[in-house]
């Protein structure tokens, strides 16, 4: 721990310097208020202002974007899912031209053309070209659940969705299949932040499936980092099974990384 | 000018004193790596690196809420005014189910029910109880300019709308009407940006008519800060034709604020 190191007490023959006048040397941290010396100077007082004022203005930036997504946001004519009315809409379809219903429930989850057609390009060559669920007004999504319909809905109206890991993959399987990116990205970045050693492969495989890059990438750095390990898993043999090509990519990434860290090394170590 | 005074070049008597060891009481801001003394000291280090931090993750929520807002924004069916083809929609209107009827000029702006009732408690209870609007399909705004109108659609899908001072009052007024307290605000930030001694009476009782606080706090608070030019400006004299009520809000406004700055000052020198 050498971090605020310049605040230990000072020793006898430092506090007999200090006594002497090196004492004007030590300066005081208009932030924190303690004292540092000149190895541990930060900002001049006019470039704190300065940083002071743009943290301030950033913070209203927020808060107007904020007040635009509110404004922006649409209730969904179903709402987010509640587990105690799953089968009773809280509130009133409001206008709503068109449904979507899930494989596994025929209760309808209702929805506007306008909003379905603005937020997914799929959705809207299917409602604008008169095909069969813009005539029957009924949009059939095959496999997926009541659950994961209808959060999908709603996200497309809120830009919000309550994530697990399992609603994450159901979510950005949608999301490919409709070019939602918006929800894709969100739904990549949840799946990142809970990577581990034990589902990376899983999530490598998932990744590839469904074309999520970023997933993809964070997947392969983390089995890079374990391939001693590799090969003695049960999934990486399932995968050498199932997807052989795949396994392979994971090789040459790993070849090519050596390789660049090599000739790195090499380029830095010669004169 | 007493900004980046401690940048001064050093005077002779000031050098030879660096020379004798005060030399190490400067310090190098790690910002714009200018040297300050003790007395222009900003941050230590640690404080400084925090802020940074800070100021990154604001600028990444930033970008997180743009994106959101980008996801969130319709197309509106028929897209901000264009003056080259103001009477032909460059977009179809794609699932509208009901157009807006301006007093000035026939051609219909297209939207939908969705749409206008989730901006707008005035339109969700005209549209929602089955009023003459809701089956004619039609919604006719009274006292209002084809563009206004338009750009009062186009504010509803986008939370963007360009300002000049006439549109501004414009929207305002519909904003006011309808119950778009988003849109409002914004008119009203825009008008107080423009606000100055030559329109502040006028600001003044149009904030006054439309319910605008903010602005006419603001109008007010510069005709207090007037008050010995106020009589003789020709706005004045109309008003107080008008609509003197409202003159005499600005007078006992401005001597409850002589009062009040009188106790102040009282209390403050008492002992």
């Amino acid at each position: 721990m050498m971090r605020r190191q310049f605040r230990r007490p000072l020793s006898e023959d430092e506090e007999s310097e200090a006594e002497n006048g090196a004492q004007e040397a030590m300066m005081k941290c208009v932030s924190c208020k303690e004292e540092y010396a000149a190895s541990d100077a930060g900002t001049c007082r006019e470039c704190y202002e300065e940083a002071s004022e743009t943290e301030e203005e950033l913070k209203r930036e927020i808060e107007d974007l904020k007040a635009k997504v509110h404004f922006l946001r649409f209730w969904a004519p179903l709402g987010p899912l509640d587990h105690h009315h799953q089968q009773r809409p809280a509130v009133a379809p409001c206008f709503t031209d068109v449904v979507l219903v899930a494989s596994d429930n025929p209760v309808p989850v209702p929805a506007h053309k306008a909003v379905l057609a603005s937020r997914s390009p799929v959705f809207r060559a299917m409602l604008e070209n008169e095909m069969e669920e813009s005539l029957s007004g009924t949009i059939k999504i095959s496999d997926v659940s009541y659950d994961a319909l209808r959060s999908f809905v709603n996200y497309l109206y809120t830009a919000e969705a309550c994530l697990d890991e399992h609603m994450a993959c159901d979510l950005l399987v949608l999301a490919d299949k409709y070019q939602v990116k918006h929800l894709k990205t969100y739904c990549e970045k949840y799946m990142i932040s809970k990577l581990n050693w034990e589902n990376s492969l899983l999530s490598f495989a998932f990744a590839n499936q469904h074309n999520a890059k970023s997933l993809f990438d964070a997947a392969q750095s983390l089995i890079m980092d374990n391939m001693d390990k590799l090969s003695k898993r049960e999934e990486y043999k399932e995968l050498v099974e199932k997807d052989p090509r795949l396994v392979v990519e994971i090789y040459e990434a790993y070849l090519s990384k050596q390789v660049n860290t090599a000739a790195h090394k090499d380029s830095s170590t010669k004169p």
